[in-house]
């Protein structure tokens, strides 16, 4: 049995040797650990421990854990199960770039999760993902009460493989878990609308994406991952579009893979990613 | 004798055959040519021819070129000479990273320059400066009328290297020669101040520099070139400083040798680099 | 109607005034330029126009062209309609993440060229082709013979997209089109088998993948495009295969796309990419 | 008091509860903590391990750490005294960009190290060394005895800041401590002579720099950074040269950097680098 355990807490001494040694104790080998503090002295501090049990379960370690060392230290903890998968919905409009390299990267075993299915405010993509062998929702906007009644309960991850409508703040809460978006800038640069446009215009060298979590403020959510491509003065607004393509859909696909995999940690509007 | 020929004017058919037809027939061998046209059909066109001259001089080629070639196109143009050093004075403040990588690239024959002075609002270098056989002027802040007068008359260009006083319109207007300036941001995010820091708080896992040419508009110029880095939640705002020296320097080294080999043709806000 | 005239010949005064003047006579407008010498006394020069003609058509500018042009400057060019798109055919193997993206960027609109039919030793992919609309011909290893009387005459352009047979040198001679390969490592470096294999052993910090024209020397033909991506000491063999996935087929993507906008010109064992 | 602790053994469980449970019963507060197992079963496990020790001293720590944990888990172990800068010997040619730039570096604090000499089988740069207020040693070639008198019980480091001479397998054991050397080239493409020209004429698309430790096989040495730079047919092999010293010198420092913070820990031909 594989389990991952994230830890947030405040910097104190001793904890590293609390959290092995409760590890070690409980018969369970660690696999990798990584570990971060924004200051040594009181400031937080940041922990992803993966490990194999050998016997027993997640949970009955969890209840342990939580009275022998979390209380202690006064930590956020969680504790992931490394062998099961999570739901990942996807979300899709006109372009389908982000969403053929999310399928394929899925179907190469890249990513470690189960897709419930694919909705579109477009019915543009029914075939292609049918042929991946999944589920189409077409869902013509406005659509928030539907995809909340599909989403709600049926998936552990939103992501947005751009999705060009805004969602709403009351939808986010209501939905409950996490949503990863890939903009197609280099936020903060051009957050919003028609960010190559706006790139082309400004006259910048270099064009970027970024796969951030969802929050009410539109595109000021924590950033996971970001990249770049160099662009010149032969490019327009249009071969823009097109070498973003390239980046966003890397980004968008590393960011995905972190967060399944439980490596990415949020702290305020910044993230560790481990 | 070695002459660079820059054009920019609207896009129309047969401007590549006169221009070329023009220096073949005045007894000048192309070395290199570029030319970018926004849209072949009524965009904005620009060239960059550089050629050698077996005999007769740039002002009789000029004169005639302006006759037989640019009267007819509406061109404007202008006709350096690569034999010519440009004059470029360095200022700069208490950050010497850009300075020393400017003056050691300029020793090892990189930068096709003379450097008539650097000056500073700080006396902090003035043994390295001298150290490459080159005039100090400490000129303490406020400082415009006096650096004015240095300046106005004496370079062709100057160069920013992390010269941290605003220059105020008027100065831009008198002085009367392009100004490079290096941002240690990724233009247009964290215009203005205290760039990393504020990259730390967003949380970006890319940092980058400017080098753009200095208009009224703070860190609005048209932007020469730009470079990143990678930045993870290990970097604090004061290891990105650090890291965002390598790039500043590097970014600000090739701006200025591409001004020096008049590769850089502005169009509005944008640039062209050949 | 457009064109691309692409020329090499000796450098020499008044090639480009030549060929632009040329042009303009013959009513071609001309759209973009690009030239290249190795040195402007005595080396090699390349150029690319690419050009609208108004009226007439390329055969007859082509031979009208080497009387006025060519023969003076003993060129050697090519002339190739920009409307017609190239017939390429695609052979792979067992894996398939460059076919996919190249089958992908092909309905996307990005590649300019018709797809006859993919080949392959292996009958794996014929319902992901299916999909894309497009033949599949599964022809098992040893296959020479076969592939031939698929091939010759039945295609412009061959791409080798994680075909993992090495092609005999009559096979090359007779086929008698460019063929392009994607190989998995950094060439020069790991040349030959399981290049990510030997990158472990030798504990290199960055992986490639380069893109080149194949010749009967294994993996030594002319290289039209290499990316790269870092690796760390806690990458095994098996992630760098996933990380240089997404290299190999942006690497594979921009030569065939390079390649069908007539952008490559091979000189020795040299290429120049306009 | 700032210590490192590294350590390389067989992984097995319970390692990082011993090393961090021994450090927190010690009152040494670990302020970063990494490591690396090449398998969980059975393979190479390394760890380093940053801490602070609020009394008592390394020394002491360092036994009770043999006896207590090191014997048990047969332990390859170092502990280093983050508060004692290294002594680092640079060795130059007739290259300057790559000693500049580690001065430069030394004295804006970005490298913590002492300097006791620079030494060179050339003159050249005796100025430039006195301008940094360190020590030139003038050894013309040959000079192995007299380098090794130099640097022989004077030194904790050497690097070879492009110092252009084999040293022999006799003076590398004699010498007796760590090397790194830059080489000009993305190793193992291109080792021995004249990299720049090599890669120019088999044409690659990007060149690249290997800071390594140096072993008796030469440019064999286990890899401790590499980084690369994009070229085009435009650059010749003295345009990649001067390209390359950019690459070449922020390799160096980063490598150099890595290995005075005692981040790199070899293992057989590989290095892990924390």
């Amino acid at each position: 049995m594989n389990g991952r355990l994230l830890i947030t807490c405040h910097d104190r001494h001793g904890i590293v040797a609390a959290v092995a040694g409760f590890l070690a104790a409980s018969g369970a080998n660690i696999i990798s650990s990584d570990q971060h503090s924004t200051d040594p002295e009181g400031g937080e501090f940041f922990m992803r421990m993966e490990f194999n049990l050998e016997q027993g379960d997640l949970a009955s370690l969890g209840r342990a854990f939580q009275q022998e060392v979390a209380a202690q230290f006064d930590m956020r903890w969680r504790l992931a199960d490394g062998a099961a998968p999570k739901r990942m919905a996807v979300l899709v409009s006109k372009e389908d770039h982000c969403l053929v390299d999310l399928l394929w990267r899925h179907r190469r075993g890249e990513l470690d999760a189960t897709i419930p299915f694919v909705a579109s405010n477009h019915p543009d993509w029914i075939t292609d993902v049918a042929g991946f062998g999944l589920v189409y929702h077409h869902v013509p906007f406005p659509n928030e009460p539907e995809l909340l009644s599909l989403l709600k309960g049926n998936c552990d991850l939103i992501v947005l493989a751009r999705y060009m409508r805004i969602l709403s703040g009351d939808f986010l809460e209501q939905v409950g878990v996490p949503i990863i978006n890939i903009h197609h800038s280099f936020l903060p640069a051009f957050a919003g609308a028609n960010p190559y446009q706006r790139a082309y215009e400004r006259g910048v060298k270099i064009i970027g994406a970024t796969a951030h979590y969802v929050t009410e403020e539109l595109d000021a959510g924590p950033i996971i991952e970001q990249d770049v491509a160099r662009v010149s003065h032969r490019e327009h607004s249009d071969t823009m579009v097109r070498l973003g393509r390239d980046i966003e859909r890397t980004v968008l696909a590393r960011a995905v893979k972190w967060h399944l995999e439980d490596r990415v940690l949020v702290h305020g509007n910044r993230t560790v990613v481990f």
